[in-house]
């Protein structure tokens, strides 16, 4: 039903200019996805660290708010007040670090398969909500403007800010518009009953699972009105944690909401979520099983294997698409499949 | 500086008419405050449990979604599957529960020592994001409106919602204004360039210590532009977490905020931050060493000991001010100040 393309993966971190010499880019993925005409626009998260890194330490690059510079944070790996998660995220001392330090990059094609990269980054930290990183950016076109949700992660936490575009070349930002701890936001291309509308993944430090929920807006800069719209299914592929991945497109059947689930396992699917044309709290159907399931080597194995996570498709007049997904949180892929074929899994399933 | 009552405790479960026949009131505490004439008004958060409970088993008091009745999930104490984390919470299979439920009732008084407590709840559990009930509210009064914060507590997390009063009598709901997980929040009694101005008390699962942020609004019930604005301090009185307490209030100084904080021992005080008048996140001074710590017996011990929690304040135009606080997550009690001194406590801390 979906079909992953024969040139994946399409970007690879060698693919991307460091965005310092002494940088090496170990991440090229999760990228959201817009069209400009003939043009396919990914926007990418470029994940970079030190290239010369002494064994014993590891390191933390942390972009610094009062010299806008990028300063390396490192802790002997024999020190006991380390504490190493996993090759993403270390502790030191109770507080939380990130191995490397993402940017968002543009990059563009003619034929959604061949991609050319931009040298410089397009939207780097510049506050202190962004010490940690910018990531896997969602894109919504409402009109010629072009609205991108992204994770702005810091030392106070993980948050999701709003960036505006007409054409990828400049950018004005909005500041953060969820507060810790939100991710995977993404917001509707029509408005109901006159509100914006995003699913939004908070979670709180002591009660809840990692559920989607729905927030409303008047202006896309302010949101209210949470509730609680698709919850983790314990037994099932999505039973740990769910999170949207692609910004939701509209079907003859519904909205259609590729979205992410993971196991205790951390083992990240992908399935579907159909929502009422009228109702973004309604929903329809939800996969059974994963549409897709990391089985490519390139999904195995990477940076932090077993991980398929799309941020975006590129859907044509058709009803066609390409799902653009990041593959063991290092390269960017693509799998082709249709509305039909989604469609049809869900009934089926 | 601050002198307790000598009435202390001002209100006791006791005091307080059970919500149903088989339950037994515990703690009648955390009140948010408001003055209408002549008339203090004390929204009191109101914990109750089952009267007769088996000593072999845990019970969590949980509202029903569906029939909207009050279940009782039990579990055995002697059960692997169960973690009692404290007396206030308790962990079943990895879901968290609340040994109490909790709602918000009325009490008024023309003293503001001896309040005569209404018979029914004012706000009660009423959907699927209060189902472990509603706490401790703060009041902010614009014009003739009261507009009540609290804490909307489920399975689903712990949010802020909103309620809106003329009188304590009818209370109109607005929904949950701040997803999980967010708690704490105060809404400035005017407008800042045009937007209504809150501090609220966010924090994630994964990175970030309790901290206090700021959020703006156009109109009370979707808001945006978060930014951290009151940090906990390393190795201070309040290390571990900080959150407001009452609703600021506006001195020659600028706003006073009197906010809370507890130590990595759980031990809950209260200090002093002074606000710019016009820029509601710049902080001009802030308590070296609390104001009020647990000292009175019914602070060091009681439901949940060596708490002191206010959560609103009664100005009178002299500039004098009874503060309103739980004590031991049990009990309402009073104390006295004036904006003058404290006002002074920070200008020689």
């Amino acid at each position: 039903m979906i079909q992953r393309l024969s040139q994946n993966p399409l970007i690879q971190p060698s693919d991307v200019r460091p965005s310092r010499p002494d940088f090496e880019v170990i991440g090229a993925f999760n990228a959201g996805v817009a069209r400009i005409g003939d043009e396919v626009i990914l926007l990418l998260r470029v994940a970079e660290r030190l290239k010369e890194r002494d064994p014993d330490w590891v390191t933390a690059p942390i972009w610094n708010t009062r010299t806008g510079e990028v300063d390396l944070f490192r802790a002997r790996r024999d020190d006991e007040a380390l504490d190493l998660e996993d090759e993403r995220v270390f502790r030191y001392r109770g507080n939380f670090y990130l191995s490397s330090l993402s940017h968002l990059r543009v990059a563009r094609s003619s034929d959604g398969i061949q991609f050319s990269l931009e040298d410089q980054p397009a939207l780097f930290p510049a506050c202190n909500t962004e010490s940690f990183g910018l990531e896997d950016p969602r894109i919504t076109q409402m009109g010629k403007d072009y609205w991108i949700t992204y994770k702005a992660v810091s030392e106070h936490g993980i948050t999701t800010a709003l960036a505006q575009t007409c054409d990828f070349r400049e950018f004005t930002r909005h500041g953060v518009i969820f507060c810790p701890e939100n991710l995977d936001v993404v917001i509707f291309p029509k408005t109901f009953d006159g509100k914006y509308v995003a699913w939004t993944r908070p979670v709180g430090r002591h009660i809840g699972l990692p559920t989607i929920w729905v927030a409303r807006s008047p202006d896309l800069l302010h949101w209210g009105d949470h509730e609680p719209v698709l919850a983790p299914r314990p037994g099932m592929w999505d039973a740990a944690r769910v999170g949207s991945s692609a910004v939701p497109f509209l079907t003859a059947q519904g909205w259609l909401e590729i979205y992410h689930g993971a196991d205790v396992n951390h083992r990240y699917c992908v399935g579907l979520a159909l929502i009422d044309a009228e109702d973004p709290t309604k929903i329809l159907a939800r996969s059974e099983v994963p549409v897709m399931q990391p089985e490519a080597p390139y999904e195995l194995s990477g940076f932090f294997g077993n991980v398929v996570f799309p941020c975006g498709v590129d859907l044509r007049p058709d009803n066609t698409l390409t799902l653009y997904y990041g593959a063991a949180d290092e390269t960017t892929c693509g799998a082709s499949t249709s509305v039909n074929e989604l469609l049809a899994s869900l009934s089926t399933s």
